[in-house]
């Protein structure tokens, strides 16, 4: 605690990332980063970006990739915008569309945690939607009176995701809230509501490039939705910093969104390792909730979720623990190549046989 | 103006950065870029740093850049944070050190306009220091009560600078507030507070590789300061967005960093150029700003600011025209390379003999 921080940084919990080793011996199944590597295009596209260009400033409104993701969602470039990861274009939404000290807006009781941080940083007030055992998020919950709605679906770290006609039905029963639909996973096997956002002024869909695209170190998000919504990120945007995505991962980006044949292929693969490694963890008698993301949330009836979160990692595999009510028991193990998830599921399997 | 954006973003005014022309066929000095290539040295990192890893999130902390940063100015790296540009890191600065509705912070009158825009965003009530017709800034402005001291130094978009004893004055008379000195400018003649950061808790040095690494699309700034100070960062940091700085960039500016007969050589040369148009400026009778920075102030007597400004477009050169009392009669004129500015001159010293 220092004398000179103000009210506010005094009393935040900041979000804490999962760990990053910097030594490379750890199968990484942790963040939920995609195994294989970005599309070869996008990374010649970066290196050829990193010439003498880059000491002028990037495009602010970052108008080619605007123009990239328009095209490849079939909406109008007033109605796309991109930010430096889609954490901070979730950040931006509160400041945007909530009011400090307004109506509470509501979001899971287990959901990316995140969002409380963001809520208290910004002074949103806001109420939890109780989960069943299950993980399962009742619908009614997002539709009494509320100062906004903010929905991962997928969800993180359950997996679990909503159907489209609940979305319609949520984003019917909010007319006056902007609904936010975190699709960070969404294309491992959601359904997207970005084919929606015509229909309803009050949609806001955020996404990523750092799971499927395979560019977490590049740090690019995107944001869809009617032009006005859009244009309130802007504005906060250009209240903070007017230059958030840099002219490598500009172009970096736009590669990779072209390339659609890598991205198809990618994600297939990790959804079918996804689902083998499913079958197999349940052979095992791990709990595994139904996953639409490039994760699997697992507990097992045998073994406490932080002893094996330890041991897995003292066996070099590091996945991700949540030291939290109701989530306590359980394990978010990123999907990585076939070869670490083999190592992965015969480690879970022998620890949980020999009852950790 | 839409119903469902929040009271803050209906009523903040948001920056608006100087223009990015997307074609080449203008002479660019309206934005303070580098007119030499960034190192070749780090583009070269940066090509090698565009590999399969970027499937990973960077650092969070950044801590090898951070070393690197350490080392070169003598300082711990607890002493040292990296953002994504400094105005990011400026933003962070007010909800981390400035209280929403408390005694308010002071800069000068004319000075970077992004200052009031983020006091506005943050609600951070602010007095303005006046300053005297040559642009001087007193002193004493920065020593009553406040909520806090931003300093531009050299100052934007006038190019004078403060001196350290100074500097020094204004630390010791605001042993309660947070002093921050926004040193964008300062590798081009001005007089660095980073050495006095062992000494004075109350001091915050923010710096960017914007200008004077030729780096403006890469976007990394860093602040220097007091353990605590750089904290109160890090937990707004963590309150917005886990990875602010891509792979890419950190490995870029480490290299750019080291790189430090590179950068020796092109701030020197800047700052020749400068002293020439200056000369040369005050030769066809424009008043010119004794500028510590990678550009000049300037107005003419005979000139009106804003028609030289749009003269000077028509003929392909953009410089930065401001709007704003006090100032609506003067440019701000980007250093570029010679050659760049001989057409520079010529064009100006051509349009005010005319008396445009």
């Amino acid at each position: 605690m220092s004398k000179y921080w103000s009210e506010t940084v005094r009393n935040i919990k900041p979000y804490v990332p999962g760990e990053q080793p910097k030594d490379r011996k750890y199968i990484k199944l942790n963040t939920n980063e995609n195994p294989y590597p970005p599309s070869p295009r996008a990374l010649e596209a970066i290196r050829k970006a990193a010439d003498e260009t880059l000491r002028l400033y990037p495009d602010p409104s970052g108008d080619a990739l605007r123009d990239a993701l328009a095209a490849r969602f079939g909406l109008a470039r007033n109605k796309v915008f991109i930010g430096n990861g889609s954490d901070e274009l979730l950040a931006f939404c509160f400041p945007a569309f909530f009011e400090p000290g307004g109506k509470p807006i509501v979001f899971a009781e287990i959901t990316y945690s995140f969002y409380p941080v963001y809520a208290d940083f910004f002074r949103t007030p806001y109420r939890l939607i109780p989960v069943d055992d299950g993980f399962n998020v009742p619908v009614e919950g997002y539709c009494g009176e509320n100062g906004g709605v903010l929905i991962a679906n997928p969800n993180a770290p359950t997996g679990r995701g909503l159907p489209l006609s609940d979305i319609e039905r949520i984003l019917r029963q909010n007319e006056k809230s902007v609904v936010i639909l975190d699709e960070a996973y969404v294309d491992f096997g959601g359904e997207s509501a970005a084919g929606l956002i015509d229909r309803y002024p009050n949609l806001l869909v955020i996404r990523t490039l750092s799971k499927s695209y395979s560019l977490a170190g590049l740090r690019v998000g995107f944001a869809l939705g009617a032009a006005d919504l859009i244009e309130g990120i802007i504005r906060v945007k250009d209240s903070i910093n007017s230059y958030t995505v840099d002219r490598l991962a500009q172009a970096g980006a736009r590669e990779a969104i072209a390339d659609d044949a890598y991205f198809q292929e990618t994600r297939a693969r990790i959804m079918r390792t996804r689902d083998r490694v499913t079958r197999e963890l349940e052979k095992s008698g791990f709990t595994v909730i139904p996953s639409q993301a490039n994760f699997v949330f697992i507990s097992h009836s045998r073994c406490a979720g932080r002893d094996l979160f330890h041991k897995l990692r003292e066996k070099g595999i590091l996945v991700r623990y949540f030291d939290k009510p109701k989530i306590d028991n359980y394990l978010r193990v990123s999907i990585g190549t076939d070869e670490e998830m083999d190592r992965f599921l015969e480690a879970a399997a022998d620890l949980c046989r020999r009852g950790t």
